[in-house]
């Protein structure tokens, strides 16, 4: 196995220049502020997109960046969720999608899916998605209709995330955002998605779109309705 | 959100010397050799610890480095596993557990779990190594329970990782090694479970343990049988 | 049984008016453009409220006017909205809560539901909710806070319909909208969500608040992504 | 959405004229005697069928008026029934087939469920009456098989309701009757089953056919077993 | 293990004289036509209180004599059922509970199930009966209300029985018999449920109580109700 | 029922010369050794083939002796696992196939698995086996395919049993011994999985090979290991 020298070399050659770090961390423990969902895709390196050292982010990775709703109480990627956002209090939540998914593309070939049983049952949260690029992008050529797949499937993980309770607390606390991305493998860059359903440049600093912003309650919203 | 900075600095400074990779990866697709398995903890991270290159590690990260086992049919563990084994044809699946994770302690501070429903769900997947811990390890103390814990949890998930189809007949076919690591945050090092059950030292290159090696199956395993 | 006498007055009394209607129906099968969501309660009649004929009105009912969401494949919720959109093609969905609701008050005496293992099972789906009253208004007194619970289970409700895959596809061809209505059984009056998150007055004919309004797709949400 | 101009007439028109009445209840809580399981079809309408006012009818509605049973733990139908039985005491459940039952005649197009996967899961839940369908009436018409469909549909729905706790204990307890009916769009009439199995015309007021009287248990049928 | 010894005194003393037996059963395949789902329990050997040879009885056990309803779908008591039923065509199913049933009596020290989570789950299916006890028997001494618990889960298996598909077109054929039997261990003992839901004597070879016997439709059934 | 004759002759004249033991039995409760797993196939006779007399074999039978994962929290035969265990402290688990298993046969005949959905789904416990046959075994005829799935079946469920935390508990405390067993009907003889993943002869009483033998956990692994 070819990565056994790559263990080597991080421990000879690179881990002797962040001991100071990692000890912190062993001694500390983790505190990082944002939690990235991506796809188990080996071309999309969170910490590397992101410039993150270790102890910045916490990632859950699967294929396809799919977040079941919260019902189904026995999964991987609500309970990373439920753990970032109530004992590590992360303020922000990426989900990050990316060009040329397999997942996604899985959708336009399903006879490939006969022998995947699990990833079939798996991408089924992905429906939702697939529904609104047959209704709705049915005129586009086979690889925009990817690409709308991608894209539609960021902004419906984002509704399943708001179901789970504790992310809903968050935001209606006013503690918590949730961002939309979508990575280009070819060129690097990153889109976010906005309140308006846009997806738009993310590389100025100051001014990153958002796409459920937190948003607190006030009390009249409910003595009010009443 | 400062993980923004950090996209600005990929982009800016950091993708340019990486161009030709990335848009031989967008051209050629990816071909990695490896899942790996590992923890959301945010100071472990995979591609630093193996020195891998983006297209070269297929990475699920979940709370605790588990694997449901294969039944419990729409987890987002199971379809990566699926899809590295039957679509990628990976050679080599590795399970990571590390030092001081929080799933792990989360069994000695059961109350913890009370305000996560989902964490304590998914963490039932781990009930086997806290059942062998509560059974075998009870005259330690906690350090070194947790410490057990996060051994004897690499072990189980290696048993639920053999009851997927694509991995049984994998490694009856001699072309699949399943392999249980510990990685240390404070040291960086990485020990690896041998065939005995002994977890060893990981940096011999040519000399790895291996879990649960590939054993081609013969013919007369049935016709002796018969 | 004494509603065996209303069977009776129907049938004597009341049928041989609608006689009709109903035979019309029967020849003609239903066409209703409104599926209403709303509690099972005894008090809350969707047809009175309504002022509906038969015919007009596809109704589910149960304890809390909850919908699951879609992953959770065997539902009698799920399969109501989805036999309403796909088969009926109906315009409009209604989760329609109202003041005094016993499933919701439940939440804040949860010994009671000791001897109700699915009713507790059910309110899960509305535990978002409970979250946020939790999180935000707990300086209020526990009626304010009920009647907190039902405006917010209402909005994650309607959170809940957005990932059925027909609903999803329904509001991005701008055929579908979303209604969340409170009714308040003293009073007779109904509330209704706007896209700002308000509960505001139903009463204007014309100019009804919708919570989510359909919102047709364009081409370039994709194309300006790329 | 025309409803809304129902809603004005409701409270500008209806809503006075019953103000004491849903005053009271809004003031005392709702306390009815009976739980009526009726589909979704927006020409079968509860309240009027039985002429009941606000306050008497607890109500279930979904496609095909299903009952799982009881160990599928999240279920709406089994929440109402168990909330109707323990906490608001109910003397009556009324299981309400009807003619032109759409999620009846889906079992003879299964093609037309192959875009409604949730209808289709559910639709399970009747999967035993079609069967006895298939089983027994092959040589009717389809209209035969579809009136067929509905009346074994009913049946089995009662059995279904047996095996929830509350409902089994109400009934060995003597307290709780269980109704299956079948209520004909174009005559307006309603049948009810009766123990033999037969349905038989319910409009007599004082000897209504009741499918599954209560019968309390008594001590001998233990002492003499054993 | 000293099983073994028995494996060899089978092989060596006892195949001998079955030898024609086993290798007719062999060559031609099993046959038999009843299905016996009894009690994992040691003492209860469903072939030695049935004198039943090979190929006579196909059986299926677990704790508790217990068949979930046939929504749970993947169940081995279900499979067992729908095998017998469909594949073998049986014409009798026997459920057949026992005194001192360790399953049974475990609903009296719940405490005792906290270590034993899959048994807890698994007992659930006998709740209904538990119920009952509950609400009719607390007047009864414990041996008492623990003989009730076996009889009542006995009546209440028979529920499920028909609602898995198969048996309920069994049943609606004419062609399959429920039934419910009671073995008492220390008087080798069998009583068996009637259709008035009386346990009674079985030691009549003619005359056997039936708990639910056949009863073939009529058309009349359908086309008196339309 | 021709059985009932069968009960008669038990009772008249089997049970009066085991009268001692069954009201020992009765008296003091089973204390069996061995949890035995197999098919409820007629022709398979747990207690026959090992000479256990009543109190010494708890069993648990069903098609294709399975054994679900731990995770899948409701079935019958994994709380029959954890009753052995746990409750009645058994030394050694059986999971015994046998030849010409229809259950094993259905896999290569998948289509008349149409008509049986409990059958099928419950088969899929069984689907590594089969993936292994058909990666491994393609090139053997089809009996020896059946051979081959019967024996990888009874591989793969001992993987299964292992995942159970009071089995992996028991392991590890050097208490418990999981054995593969295959019996022959047309010769009656009994083959054992060894711990290489061969199947040998079992007829010496002393040396029986076992496929997971107990191993006891000592201390040093986890201390050497951190
Ligand atoms: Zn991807
Ligand atoms: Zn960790
Ligand atoms: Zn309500
Ligand atoms: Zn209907
Ligand atoms: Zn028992
Ligand atoms: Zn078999």
């Amino acid at each position: 196995m070819e990565i056994i020298g790559g263990v080597a070399r991080f421990q000879g050659d690179v881990f002797p220049g962040q001991r100071d770090l990692f000890q912190g961390l062993a001694r500390n423990g983790q505190s990082p502020k944002t939690l990235m969902i991506s796809c188990a895709d080996s071309r999309v390196v969170p910490e590397l997109i992101t410039q993150s050292a270790p102890g910045e982010l916490f990632v859950c990775r699967n294929a396809g960046n799919i977040v079941p709703p919260f019902a189904m109480k026995n999964g991987g990627v609500s309970s990373a969720v439920e753990y970032a956002v109530v004992a590590l209090g992360v303020s922000d939540i990426i989900i990050c999608g990316h060009s040329d998914c397999g997942a996604m593309k899985a959708f336009f070939t399903p006879e490939a899916l006969d022998t995947m049983p699990n990833v079939k049952a798996w991408l089924a949260h992905a429906e939702p998605a697939h529904e609104v690029v047959r209704t709705c992008y049915g005129h586009l050529d086979q690889n925009e209709q990817v690409q709308a797949m991608v894209l539609e499937n960021v902004a419906i993980q984002l509704v399943h995330l708001q179901n789970h309770p504790s992310v809903a607390a968050g935001l209606a606390a006013g503690k918590l955002n949730l961002h939309g991305w979508f990575f280009d493998i070819e060129t690097g860059t990153i889109k976010a998605l906005d309140a308006n359903g846009e997806f738009r440049d993310a590389d100025d600093v100051d001014n990153i779109p958002v796409a459920v912003p937190a948003r607190q309650r006030s009390t009249s919203r409910i003595t009010k309705a009443a």
